[in-house]
């Protein structure tokens, strides 16, 4: 198989865990005969200082170009203190996504028997979690109009769906679920919100089609308490740009670690593919980030871009065994790990492509 | 002292549950001599059978005549299923909210040591949290403008703040922080959303008048991990009303559960007190609802709004006595529990009342 991959390391501690991401697609190419080539590309911080834009247009051409793209972090200290910046980094991802109409936004929260002691909640309540996130992405409050008032007193962005919008990854979610466990939460404020009402409808109207699948609507507020009280109760679930957003990183909690979790989006063409986690200024080129979040990206982009399943499944055996091994980065590792076996970025990058 | 309370009991377990929390203050009154009087209304579901209405204009005004008002649930199945419904029980609390001005919404996430295993989260993690919530509760998406097309395939919701709305709150927030840890965190989502870098502007304004709290500004996506990575690394959350209403139902699960769980809306007038859970019609009229959320609402009512410390404290002692001594509702209730000291709600009411 022959496939372009562009590689945007982005910001923090992207540059340093997407390194190791590549490492494993080159290893992968070169045992299994694939030929993968690479290009590399600006986008975020890292971009505006290059350029002065968030999404350099060399960027995105070569985006556009490319048959999957494995991204690092966005995101810098500066301007989250600055409220008032005009140009931002997250702005690059956001046009990304907007741009290559990356519209559904997949998010395995998948859980290594190895980590179960790494989380805040009780390993019984744990053991068995196995969800899968569909949150839309190139909607939502995200991308409604915002206004500021000329004397800067009152600020607004506009929550808005459409009917397509809703309907396209609500088919992605069912079908997903036809594969998976046939069930499918679908999260929303209906109560109180007439975009979520839109949402409602829509979803009760696709769920029709599928009669197998058990439907489920659940109120935000109530769905963040039940992700706590009982993960183990979700499957397939559906939610819009902002309460993904805050359902998967909460989620993340229950995986041990934002460190570990990757996640796909796709849509009308090239998929991308990034790790959950930000750009974790405070550690960045400390060798102290977990490169297995992107390098479980690579396992997404094998699988979901590229239809290469055994391959997707090797990787992720070769951390199950690195796990298994006792070997940790920081985030992961707990007071009962031994500590002659946690590993900084490079150590724990170099221990996959060994038991690969 | 002489107050006039108006007593809400709303939909659901409602009714069941305020019965009780009405049934404390009247042996507070009692014990303590004061001259508590009441009154009774309809909201919700309850006002939309009885008038059509779901705030009916009686309703309005007897909460404007009374000193504070205690309210039970609001909410009903029926509407949840029917996105098109156009009167909705929830617009009577909404209505209520805007009409009274209360825009601070207080939930105090406190544990009770008998029920640290009642949580998801291990009790290490959980031990020591002690986070008093100010969710704003008049602004924001909520009450923005609601627009659905002609074609009803496009529906939108404003998302939006002044700047006095932002003030107003964040000035209580910090008060609330000077006499508690002084550790002040703002939630909001600013690298995206224009109405949150307005929230954060005037939050580092405010903050300047208060040095020697400790201000800390935290992504919502990231307030949702860490609410369930570290509890305890919280004293002061300040944060819009989406944002409240969700981390406060996640930060639920940490307080063993939701039916723990009392809030208080304060603002320009008479406060309001309400249990954080819902309506819970799967278990209404069946005598299983936890009181103790509303009993915990009036403590608050004492305290906040009649400024009756001594009194406050005495009901949550008589619930740490109950719980000490074993009882538990079923939703508190843990394998580990003595399953004959399982209550009802009205024998853990009677329990409460024993114990003043
Ligand atoms: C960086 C930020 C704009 C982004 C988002 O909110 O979508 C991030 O949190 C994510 O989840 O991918
Ligand atoms: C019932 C609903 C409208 C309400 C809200 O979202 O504010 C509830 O969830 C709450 O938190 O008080």
């Amino acid at each position: 198989m022959k496939k372009h991959i562009l590689v945007i390391p982005g910001d923090g501690i992207g540059p340093e865990v997407t390194t190791w991401g590549k490492a494993v697609l080159e290893k992968i190419g070169q045992d299994f005969g694939h030929e993968f080539t690479f290009d590399e590309a600006l986008m975020g911080h890292a971009g505006i200082e290059a350029t002065g834009n968030p999404l350099p247009d060399e960027t995105l051409a070569k985006a556009k170009a490319s048959d999957a793209i494995l991204f690092g972090a966005i995101g810098h200290i500066k301007y989250d203190n600055d409220p008032s910046a005009k140009v931002r980094p997250e702005q690059g991802l956001l046009k990304i996504r907007k741009e290559l109409g990356l519209y559904a936004n997949l998010r395995p929260i998948m859980l290594f028997d190895e980590l179960l002691d790494a989380s805040s909640l009780k390993p019984e309540i744990l053991k068995g979690t196995d969800i899968l996130f569909f949150r839309e992405l190139t909607g939502d409050v995200y991308f409604g109009e915002k206004k500021r008032s000329e004397d800067r007193n009152t600020a607004s962005d506009l929550m808005i769906y459409s009917r397509y919008e809703v309907e396209r990854i609500a088919i992605k979610a069912y079908e997903a679920a036809m594969v998976r466990g046939k069930r499918l939460c679908s999260v929303d404020k209906a109560n109180v919100l007439e975009a979520s009402r839109l949402w409602r409808e829509v979803v009760q109207e696709i769920a029709k089609n599928y009669p197998e699948v058990e439907t489920e609507h659940m109120f935000i507020d109530n769905a963040a308490m039940q992700l706590v009280k009982n993960p183990k109760k979700f499957d397939v679930v559906l939610t819009a740009n902002l309460f993904g957003d805050i359902l998967t990183d909460e989620a993340s909690q229950i995986a041990g670690s934002m460190g570990m979790l990757a996640s796909a989006s796709i849509g009308d063409g090239t998929g991308f593919f990034e790790p959950i986690h930000g750009s974790a200024h405070d550690i960045a080129g400390m060798d102290k980030a977990n490169p297995l979040a992107s390098i479980l990206s690579v396992a997404l982009m094998l699988e979901i871009s590229f239809g290469l399943k055994d391959e997707a499944r090797l990787i992720t055996s070769a951390i199950d065994k690195a796990l298994k091994e006792g070997y940790r980065t920081g985030d992961i590792a707990d007071a009962n790990t031994d500590k002659a076996k946690i590993l900084g970025t490079k150590a724990m990058g170099q221990k996959v492509l060994e038991y690969l």
